[in-house]
């Protein structure tokens, strides 16, 4: 098997093409090293947990979870390194990095090993959220312990029988003379409880009066005031990513302290969302890259069959092998360059009707492309694809979630039909594609538009129309890459990647558009 | 969790407008009594065991493979039951029934329970191949005991670094004063030891002269003949399918008795493998219609959001549901259509040609329809989809074996971009397309045809070539299923889904054939 390798030229590429030079406290040499050592770390001390992590699993002992054998020295040492710090303020302990570096971070850390990102992974957003929302007195207390390590963090949404309607949501929150107390039942919330760090942090989406979406507020509990006000009572068994505990939760009277306003929930809640769905996003990628780094590797070994004039192969001579590769390649690069220009457009600051667009976008394409990835990784070793000692097969299970958490994928195909088309983000999409000289596709694009705004109800088109938003964002991407292919090391592979999609993508967007019209 | 229902009507259906009662021995009556029966065999006996055998597993235990607890006990009331002895000749001990009863029995039996099925699947090609190479001793010693059970079947064709190059095999057959005996080592032989069967019958590819492919010769070895020499040193760790056992057996002086003549081992392997691929093919069609039985029942039953009239809908009622639905019901009811029609043009005897291309065909839209059905499927039940209580995982990491094993479909794609389309087939397909009225697809493929034909080598236009000729064949194919639409139960449904992919179907294959064109 392929030890893990992370994908540094190609994500100090992207970072590049994205845009990131154009932020004003970009340093690029400072992101490089700092992507260098994360990526020893991770090449070191992450990725080796990940095989015997998904073997063991966690337990639930006693009401406590038990993570997987070696977790917990993992955690010490990734803690020891400031890793949690990165870019929380230099006031509560951080290292005052821009977010940008969370991009190549995160990917990193979850082609290593997506179960222990997940379960790392929300410290980020539980401090962007504390920053943005917090009162002074909230950010004093609260901050340093998640900068530090001390403490990790949830996020409890999910109730049963409430995943994608929020309006559900029945756990309650009530306040007494000893302030709010929270009771309710959660599911699915990662990391719910582990033995990794000396606290949890959870921030809890619970109903402060009965004015549906509206009656929802944000709270924050921590493991060590609750005591037994806070349980997990089941861990699910899942497909895959069996060392990130999936946990049934029960808030029983617990102690917790309001975060922003009362009714404000959903907007403080959505600070965090937005930081994990991008953080998916760039699972997907990672996959994708692990996918053909793997799968690249074998087919360069393996001997099978002869080339034309007669004498042995590899697999890699073989036209469709090389096919895959390929696809695989512009999966992972395309992806990437999505997910960078979102992230670059939220730190400039300037477009919010763009980052709305995009962040869905990047979302569902990423995770979608890390599945189409990973099946194919897994077909270019054939058989050996479908074993666990080659790897892939935990890729293909693992990556499987990133499609449905953060939003089930339809649910952002359906946002983008709807109100995103409704608001300034088309404009701002036009904008772009004007800008980036891509225009065929903003013509289809601008027809399939006016055909879903007639409409009364354009869920049904919702599917095709982020596939046609894809294929026309992704022209613009592959134009930019293959016009600074010569700033990657192996140009050759950009510019051969470049022009088969520029070569396709009109040629799918057409067929989308052909059926939107079709449907509409 | 969803019962294991089996999809009788469909199968009935199907069967009829692939064209079986044009068959001079088919009793449509008859046939629907057996489905009947085998449908309650296989949901009150299979389908139970399928969820723990997955999760217990095969062991390995003193050179002996032990299958999951009531395996045993299912095998004898399967043999007792006469389920092996379907399709075999009255005067070896079977029913004599049409083959085509195989192909329901097969699905259902995959969909039941895909693992128990690849164990005890090999037998009817077995016969047919004993029947077809075998010397009338050979037929009555050794067809017997494979029709009355006592024997179940392998076929040991793949070894170490010779998974699809069947010329680098290297197990060797000498013959000395006592008969053949072989030695050399295979791998991925499903069902190579069980515990189910009182004995096993190998049929095993061997090398009797350096010529290459020419130099291949098959063998039946028997398991008690062989003793020791004949063992089972692993069980392969995979990611589905646990309890199919995937061993690695080591042939060390083996007995064997040759099968047919000497260099005459691939054709006579083909017979068997020809069966085998249609079994797979069914495999995909199986975990289709598992996948939108379970989907759909979940999302008839799950309040989720509202209406746009503000009622409380169901998820059924969301239109980017539904549209996963259809795609998923399309993907069964087309697949299993692509392979009745290559089981009645077999049966037919008089399109040899057309069989050699719907062969492959069949093979990989089933395979990837089985694939993205299972994903689809899992997406319709969002997180839970991903636990193992819904079952849909299991369908998810089982199905994906099949566009990897007998033949992974890209070398499936070659042979039709090359081999075939120099052979009768392409004639034969055209007189098909113009027979079932699919002009424009007809056109579509003959320009592609002759893109293809005029290239040195076209095998890197094999993918999108396989996908132009699927959809042209679906084209057809529909088309039959709309006008026959009233011989279902569900004539509204059948019209729907039928409307949707003739409307589709053109505009997806304008856009493989722009791309072969670009390509090309």
């Amino acid at each position: 098997m392929k030890p893990f390798q992370a994908p540094l030229d190609d994500i100090l590429f992207c970072m590049d093409v994205a845009g990131a030079s154009d932020l004003p406290d970009w340093d690029a040499e400072l992101a490089g090293e700092i992507a260098g050592h994360f990526a020893a770390f991770a090449e070191g001390e992450i990725a080796p947990l990940d095989e015997p992590g998904d073997i063991q699993g966690c337990t639930l002992e006693n009401g406590r979870v038990r993570m997987p054998d070696g977790f917990v020295d993992f955690y010490k040492s990734y803690a020891e390194a400031g890793w949690p710090s990165l870019t929380a303020p230099e006031e509560f302990g951080g290292q005052g990095l821009s977010p940008m570096v969370l991009a190549y971070v995160s990917e990193i850390f979850s082609g290593a090993n997506q179960s222990l990102q997940m379960v790392t992974g929300l410290v980020p957003g539980a401090i962007r959220t504390l920053l943005r929302f917090g009162t002074d007195d909230q950010k004093a207390r609260l901050l340093p312990p998640l900068v530090s390590g001390d403490w990790l963090a949830t996020m409890c949404l999910t109730e049963p029988g409430a995943g994608s309607d929020l309006a559900r949501i029945r756990t309650k929150a009530v306040e007494g003379p000893d302030g709010w107390r929270i009771s309710g039942e959660k599911i699915f919330i990662s990391g719910g409880d582990q033995d990794m760090s000396a606290g949890i942090f959870h921030l809890v989406l619970a109903r402060t009066s009965d004015n549906g979406l509206k009656g929802l507020s944000l709270f924050a509990c921590t493991m060590d005031q609750a005591g037994d006000s806070i349980r997990v009572v089941r861990i699910e068994e899942k497909m895959g990513l069996h060392a990130s505990p999936t946990c049934q939760m029960v808030f029983d009277d617990a102690p917790g302290e309001l975060i922003g306003g009362e009714g404000q929930g959903l907007a403080a809640m959505f600070t965090m969302m937005n930081h994990a769905r991008a953080d998916v996003a760039l699972q997907g990628v990672a996959h994708s890259a692990r996918a053909h780094d793997v799968a690249r590797a074998y087919a360069e070994e393996r001997v099978q069959g002869r080339k034309t004039d007669g004498s042995p192969a590899r697999l890699i001579d073989h036209a469709d092998v090389q096919r895959m590769l390929d696809r695989i390649d512009m999966l992972a690069m395309g992806g990437r360059m999505i997910a960078h220009l979102a992230f670059v457009t939220m730190e400039k600051g300037d477009n919010r009707d763009f980052v709305d667009l995009l962040t869905p976008v990047a979302k569902v394409f990423c995770t979608e492309a890390g599945m189409e990835a990973a099946t194919l990784g897994m077909q270019v070793l054939g058989g050996y694809g479908y074993l666990r000692e080659y790897r892939l097969e935990q890729t293909y299970r693992d990556v499987r979630i990133a499609a449905i958490y953060e939003g089930a994928n339809a649910i952002h195909e359906r946002v983008l039909a709807t109100r995103l088309l409704k608001s300034g983000s088309a404009a701002a999409f036009k904008a772009f594609l004007d800008a980036e000289g891509a225009g065929e596709m903003r013509v289809l694009w601008e027809q399939a538009e006016s055909r879903l705004l007639a409409m009364q109800d354009a869920s049904a088109l919702a599917h095709d129309f982020m596939v046609l938003t894809q294929l026309a964002l992704l022209q613009a991407l592959w134009g930019r890459m293959l016009a600074r292919a010569d700033a990657h090391p192996d140009p050759a592979r950009i510019r051969r990647l470049a022009q088969t999609a520029l070569r396709d993508g009109p040629i799918f967007a057409r067929a989308r558009a052909d059926r939107l019209a079709a449907m509409a």
